[in-house]
């Protein structure tokens, strides 16, 4: 018997089936210096201790979208092993800040199943959770890929397709307890627009660039733990190494402080689509459009929802052409809420 | 006068020479997430405080083989500088376990010596010792390396050859104190098979490939302050870098993962061959042979002794050719005791 | 209008105005143990908290340099986004170490301005501090930049050069509190040379050499918050991404270590020029020069006055040519007060 792990194939899953994964992991100041290494992050909130408290919170958390890669890594081997496309995201949501020290955990409960008509392969829906030392729940989000069958004589499954929001409504968002934007050093946090200084249907270029290498994609990847081999072994698969799509949010995601920089938190993920496959040599920037505003219960705390595209190309506001597909040139769509200053 | 340091040369070394390694080293939280972003290390428990702790550890020690690098390192200066081969490692023995906040050192005592039958070089045998800042041994192991005479002239010292074992026995082990793995949790640690499920001359494929870059095995060795010429600078020798044996070694105990997760500490290096050599662009897959296995007093706590191939290729098993010389592919052979859940 | 910073013109400076940086920096083990991944510094007082204690510091600091890469970085954003050149340095002092935990910031006042004779551009001298959360300066430097205009028909200000030392002297130099090595280790430390083994006019070659990838210089680059795009845009500029100069920096002085492993601390920073870009790919080596010899009021302590230059040639000593110019391969002329025993 092989004593190594080959993964889930589309027949192994079942709806209500929750899947603990392995490999539980602590972070530290490592984990938070190494982020800003690997991404060009400057959001005040997670580079300053003192500015987080000037915010009402206790220390600088680990970013968001570190603490995701981090639960989202737990699932790779369970979940997208053998996944031959990761469809989409929907319904995420940050409920609670991680930190240095705290030790993070991923559950995955399957919502979703349809065998594809050519039977080879199916689409799959879970919701994973991410949980910390004490238990609670500190991210979740769902997710769907397309799995391969193992056994293609296999019977398909009941067909279900949970019922997804296409949006998250600004009451489902969770502001962090205690969070406070009334003293908000808007100088120390790098721009002075506020939330009522952006309007939907605003796109606003980021202008940077980042040529991204071998090197540093791998390392972020491994950095959460994140195993599938698409990303490291370059004769995986025909045109070299895959860039892990988590890498190519946090580095739109990172780019867009210059436009961005008081969208301090996210909160919550709508929706998103790894448009193209990226490569090492490839320059990422970004453009972010506002989908929507919404104020909050906390003190002086808004909220924007932003659609995040980053592309190879320069063409900021360029997403889909004529056919209604997306443009080569464009690497990802996601659609998200974030916190800012009022 | 020279200021910089020439190294040590074969005629500079005398049997019952102590030398007291420079560039004492405090690890924290920092050195453990870079050592998780440069190899897909996900045993748990080094990933996990809280996994350590339900095995009875404090915290999360620093891999061992992070503490195994650190000690190494110091000894380069003096000990491989003027080195022609790395040629072998015996009676290797990790006795405490590393925190964040230790500070290591390392000592190497002269135990053997015999100059080469050309009268240019000879083999030098060492056992280094790294301690930590309370005086105690946190790991210990012998080494032996030819190195280059710097006056030819100078008289071949009495031949001494040390009695080295071919492998430790199970009671020269030492089970760090307190741990215990009848709490074990097989899920949370990735895989179900325990001790018992190991048969002697059972071969494990870990399937996985990573191709290795010039920036990453750089990253790692000098984190590890290594500083020997022949790994950074792309002029010192035909064939460009030649990457540190080391960084090999943990790539490919970190692909053992898939197949040996529950293999959690190293404890004891039987020996170790560095076969060929590797370059950048080289893709390292790895596999184990299980060479044999004993119980030990700890609670729950078996071991094993395991025979990690890494390769450039993707034969399992294939170690060396009729000639009895390893096959071309083969990067390392290592011969080491881990600890696992009986 | 445009949310997105353009970054300040030659027109926006005035002699006098204050500049608050964004995105204040709180550094851990985390930035400690990158810096020793990126750069093979030994320095033991950096690399050990046991060896700074041993000098009567609290803790091993972060490294000099890294402290200033922090505060550096923050002032690209209002600095020098639109610089054509980078072109002095002087009257750099640290003031206070940093340790773990700090939270950096950075203010800049301007304090000359020369617009050039082609009206296109101009020189604008700022004066640099980086304070911690306490509000104390732990360090400060003055540098000069060539500022484009943006509108050509701005009038050109009155001109102000400001009156800077040549060279910082000892009794300006700020020794950390506490700092005495009456009982330095030499042999922890690595090298047994001490102040008064160093003459005035003395050149060390510093041997070793680093080749430069990509992946590491933008790894660092953006650890410090530094922003300018042609560090990380592959298109930005003709000849591919430009090597950040501090990177050159670090890479020298960690280099500098086989020669001058006790020059532990640096306290001044009397001038420094990048005399030529540098590329991935170039192989970077050092050489030292004893420029100066002081005593200084702490046990033990004394200071040396050092030219550090990073080349990618092997002639050391070798600096300008008979026209007065840098050579081809000189990258870096650096002027620097360090501290070492006595």
């Amino acid at each position: 018997m092989s004593k190594t792990n080959s993964g889930y194939f589309f027949e192994d899953y079942t709806i209500g089936q929750v899947i603990e994964h392995a490999v539980p992991r602590t972070v530290s100041g490592g984990e938070r210096a190494l982020y800003h290494a690997l991404y060009p992050a400057r959001h005040a909130l997670y580079s300053s201790d003192e500015f987080a408290r000037s915010c009402g919170l206790p220390n600088a958390p680990l970013d968001d979208l570190a603490a995701f890669h981090v639960v989202f890594g737990k699932t790779v081997p369970d979940i997208s092993l053998n996944a031959l496309a990761n469809l989409g995201y929907a319904e995420g949501r940050w409920l609670l800040p991680v930190y240095a020290g705290d030790t993070l955990r991923s559950t995955s409960e399957v919502i979703g199943l349809k065998q594809n008509s050519n039977g080879k392969s199916g689409v799959v829906w879970v919701r994973t959770k991410g949980t910390n030392q004490r238990g609670d729940v500190v991210l979740e989000y769902v997710r769907w890929v397309m799995v391969r069958k193992r056994d293609l004589d296999a019977p398909a499954p009941e067909t279900v397709i949970p019922d997804l929001a296409n949006a998250l409504s600004v009451d489902q968002l969770v502001v962090p307890e205690g969070l406070n934007f009334t003293n908000y050093d808007f100088t120390l946090a790098g721009e002075p627009h506020r939330w009522a200084d952006y309007a939907v249907g605003e796109v606003i270029d980021h202008v940077d660039g980042v040529t991204i290498e071998e090197a540093e994609h791998m390392l972020a990847t491994r950095l959460w733990q994140n195993t599938a081999k698409v990303h490291f072994d370059a004769g995986a698969r025909d045109g070299g190494r895959l860039i892990y799509g988590g890498h190519v949010i946090s580095m739109a995601r990172a780019l867009s402080f210059n436009g961005l920089a008081n969208a301090q938190i996210i909160v919550g993920l709508n929706g998103g689509a790894h448009a193209n496959p990226c490569h090492a040599g490839d320059t990422i920037r970004a453009w972010s459009e506002v989908l929507d505003r919404a104020e909050t219960s906390a003190p002086g705390v808004g909220a924007l929802r932003l659609r995040l595209v980053a592309t190879k190309g320069r063409n900021a506001g360029a997403l889909k052409g004529e056919d209604g597909r997306y443009l080569p040139d464009v690497l990802l769509d996601l659609d998200y809420w974030a916190l800012m200053p009022m």
